[in-house]
């Protein structure tokens, strides 16, 4: 059996689940591309640059577990590579395919455009090595087992992958693999699974303060529900960290919060720092989960669990699988999650005309989200808004917060349309932010997808104006007409400005599921943030500049 | 004397002559933002994201022979790179500055956000080494001679740099030389000079046939003019590559044209290929300049020069500075040019109602383009067919033939408007490639500033159509209100939609200096390019694919 290297790589691909594929055409990917379009089964989705490409990706991956760009080689990659970056950063499996010149001219060296006419074909591997968990140049004689080892590596560690195909090589015919790709997770040695399992019931069984302590790789690795299920079943303490925001329910019986060090609630830091057997799951201690470094963590009586290693004071046992684990060690079995919500906050002077504020707008919105919501935080005020309200357990929330790149949600917000198209999507973006990627809201109409986009106008780059230059020109963006985007890229949406809680109010009440694109306005004073980023600011400005620094800024 | 590190960074920029910096605010560049607004005579524009950021610094670099961007550390770093690999590629000194974290935490691979948690602080400045051609951290021991080094290796070489500023070190003072900052051009020791000025004054000497073929190296290091002026003087017949459009007077008498290969004119063909002394001066023959590598030097024959050396047959001399040389070579100086213009080409059929087509469109163009333009041509439609018609040779042309980055000069024009406010600067932009960069209109009618900008709309990717695809789906895109996007980002423009050569002949004749943005959008099918692009399109296709993919493609 033959089959183009092109259509191998699709085929592959839908086997591990894939119905889209986002990028932007380019001479040297128009080859492959015209397979990805002959194919009736993938659909292309071209989106207006490549960094936008690589976010909605992003997003893809983070619904549907896997996802794939297209990029044309130099160009294309080096416009992606921001997106693909923060991918592995966060641990999100995309597939990037770049791609690249005909093999003799690879192999030659020749001096192509989309290249620094030096002849030498490894920068832009080089360039994506840190961004990827492999790679991988196809060749006819390679393709049929790279394909399949590039892809387990993607599902292994839910990382980027960075896959050239060379133009000339795409419609070769090659021998494959009979059998469909089937990701093969990782199975520990069972009775070196067994050794780990008693370390750790030893451990756990004279602990009297057990708590266990919760980051997002455990949601992305696929054992958030076990811990939860855990922590109810033993009634043991469970606490989160901030950047593991709605992976687990916050109203479980058990559950205590969020710990971010120096600044958790004390009886959240009490059963962290105070733990006889604190058991982190997934963690990855950062200066934005750990209000800067000032976690306390009892080191010698903690268990870390990561999702392929396991480390107990100092002894570290790599190759344990997290979630047979766990398993093991409690006797466990994946229950489903009793859907209890959080009673809701209480939304306060709902007609009020004051003018809308950060403190008043996020209760609102609270009660206005609802299970099944997949609902969209961009870095900033309104990830700071939505970190402090409670929403619906059975809402998907995506954020970016450990790599950080403003503008990154709109475009994700692409990426989670195509991968759930039945849900309610919602994204709350600060104008600033928009603006590095708004020509997606044309992707959006372009498909007739209808999200529900708050844009918050606050006149700048406000989490920078809270960490320094408050009234500083450099930290002011030019006002747009925002709720006319949607016409000027030649689509229709439902339009609002709101200055008032009143104006909110009323709005919300309109909205169910709207059947078309909807861009609320948000209008918020440029100084006015969510009382989190009031107290971040100064601290990272501390920790950024340093004390002399900020006293000859003063000075100035 | 002791100046803050922030300060003498920008002392020495401002002394290379810069007074325009470009950027995107993040809290690791803050603090040195800060000082960039404290200056008098140094203004931050912000773009709306950092890879426009970095096309604006190199269009402002390509007239000011020098530009500076700032980002935040990996986000920023990453959105940019394509820009700053574009100007590597291209020769343009962009000097990018990134604020990174600060020195206490780089030192301690502290797991801070816009990083991969990995503690590795390399990875950024690793991705920038092979697209700049110096890089340094700076330290308070150190910054006082690496910012003169970097500083002179950017003008050096004409290609970027890349300094990483450590958040809390911009306000350290320290002790710096007490000269102004100086480019130093490298002069070559007189006697060696003198040994190659000989070898290659007695090959010329015995030529009958000899030939200059330049290109845009000549005009990156300044040695342009004096080739025209070898060429005046000794009447040496003068070909250009196609990546030198507009370097020298192509109405000069010498001028024969370009040479493009085996798709070049008989005449320049022959002046090139049977020379018995062909002086190769800044060029690099690349896939876009030969109709693919069909070039046929006579090597044996050949002197080839370039700014720092000079190969003769097999011998190599390194360290040849090329203007010196020159001069020395032909005992010339450098003169002014005479400012001889081509005759226009007669535009035909101005009144007609005949729909625009590229065969009609440029001609037009042509007799409205005058010295003192800057002309800024985008890939495809518009640089093919900015280079079929003969430009006002004081009008200066810019475009990115060897990169090739679609999107790359709507925020170039940003950069170029800043570097030269009075001259009248001139956009044509396909609307494909608009839709990558398009926010970068926000920037102008922010800072009022007044281009004609010409959107060729012809509802995709026609530079890739005519390559592959033609009428694929992936060659789509969305179409917008292409003059409207000036209100929509809340300014004004006058605009135009053209959609006859009439329309276009009276839309040209109200057109004179504008005295705000203008928006002219071309309506042209879909198919239409101009005849270069025709002619070009299957020999791409030929060389990337090969005929066995060509052959596949047709069976599917």
């Amino acid at each position: 059996m033959y089959i183009e290297i092109g259509n191998f790589l699709n085929q592959r691909l839908k086997q591990a689940g894939i119905s889209h594929i986002f990028g932007v055409p380019g001479d040297f990917n128009l080859a492959y591309l015209e397979q990805i379009e002959a194919d009736t089964e993938l659909q292309f989705i071209g989106t207006c640059n490549e960094l936008n490409g690589a976010y909605a990706a992003d997003g893809y991956a983070r619904i549907q577990n896997l996802s794939v760009m297209v990029t044309t080689y130099g160009v294309g990659d080096l416009s992606a590579i921001n997106g693909i970056a923060g991918a592995y950063s966060e641990h999100i499996p995309v597939v990037h395919i770049s791609g690249i010149p005909p093999l003799h001219a690879v192999k030659n060296g020749a001096q192509l455009h989309h290249t620094l006419l030096d002849g030498n074909y490894d920068h832009i591997m080089n360039c994506m090595k840190p961004f990827t968990v492999a790679q991988t140049r196809l060749t006819p004689e390679n393709a049929a087992y790279e394909i399949d080892r590039v892809l387990q590596a993607c599902l292994t560690y839910k990382r980027p992958i960075h896959i050239q195909l060379p133009s000339d090589i795409t419609h070769i015919k090659i021998q494959t693999p009979t059998h469909p790709f089937q990701y093969k997770p990782y199975v520990t040695e069972p009775s070196y699974l067994n050794t780990v399992v008693h370390k750790l019931k030893d451990k756990l069984a004279s602990a009297q303060k057990p708590t266990l302590l919760i980051d997002h790789l455990a949601q992305k690795f696929g054992f958030a529900n076990i811990i939860q299920n855990i922590s109810e079943q033993y009634k043991i303490p469970l606490v989160s960290l901030g950047t593991a925001k709605n992976i687990i329910n916050e109203a479980a019986p058990n559950y205590l919060g969020v710990y971010s060090g120096a600044s958790s609630p004390t009886d959240i830091k009490n059963a962290v720092e105070q733990s006889d057997c604190l058991l982190c799951i997934g963690t990855q201690f950062a200066d934005v989960n750990t209000a800067i470094f000032s976690q306390n963590i009892p080191y010698q009586n903690t268990i870390l669990i990561q999702p392929y290693d396991v480390k107990l004071n100092h002894e570290y046992y790599e190759g344990i699988e997290a979630t047979t684990l766990l398993k093991h060690i409690f006797n466990i079995h994946e229950q489903p999650l009793e859907n209890i919500n959080s009673e809701k906050q209480a939304p306060t002077h709902k007609n009020s005309k004051e003018p809308l504020s950060n403190a008043t707008l996020w209760p609102q919105i609270s009660s206005f989200l609802r299970d099944g919501d997949i609902v969209l935080g961009e870095a900033g005020c309104s990830s700071s808004g939505l970190n402090g309200i409670s929403l619906p357990f059975k809402a998907k929330y995506i954020s970016q917060p450990i790599w950080g790149s403003i503008g990154y949600t709109l475009p994700a917000l692409v990426g989670t349309l195509f991968a759930q198209p039945q849900a309610r999507h919602i994204l709350f973006i600060g104008d600033g932010s928009l603006q590095l990627t708004a020509q997606e809201i044309s992707t959006i109409v372009r498909y007739k997808l209808k999200p529900i986009i708050f844009i918050l106008n606050n006149g700048g780059y406000t989490i920078e104006r809270k960490i320094l230059g408050a009234e500083a020109k450099y930290n002011d963006i030019h006002n747009w007409r925002y709720t006319e985007l949607a016409h000027v890229f030649y689509g229709e949406a439902q339009t609002f400005h709101v200055e008032t809680l009143k104006e909110l109010h009323q709005t919300l009440s309109t909205l169910d599921t709207p059947n078309q694109l909807t861009l609320i306005e948000l209008k918020l004073p440029k100084l006015d943030a969510p009382e989190s980023l009031n107290k971040f600011g100064p601290i990272v400005a501390q920790y950024d500049y340093g004390k002399h620094t900020m006293s000859q800024i003063k000075k100035d």
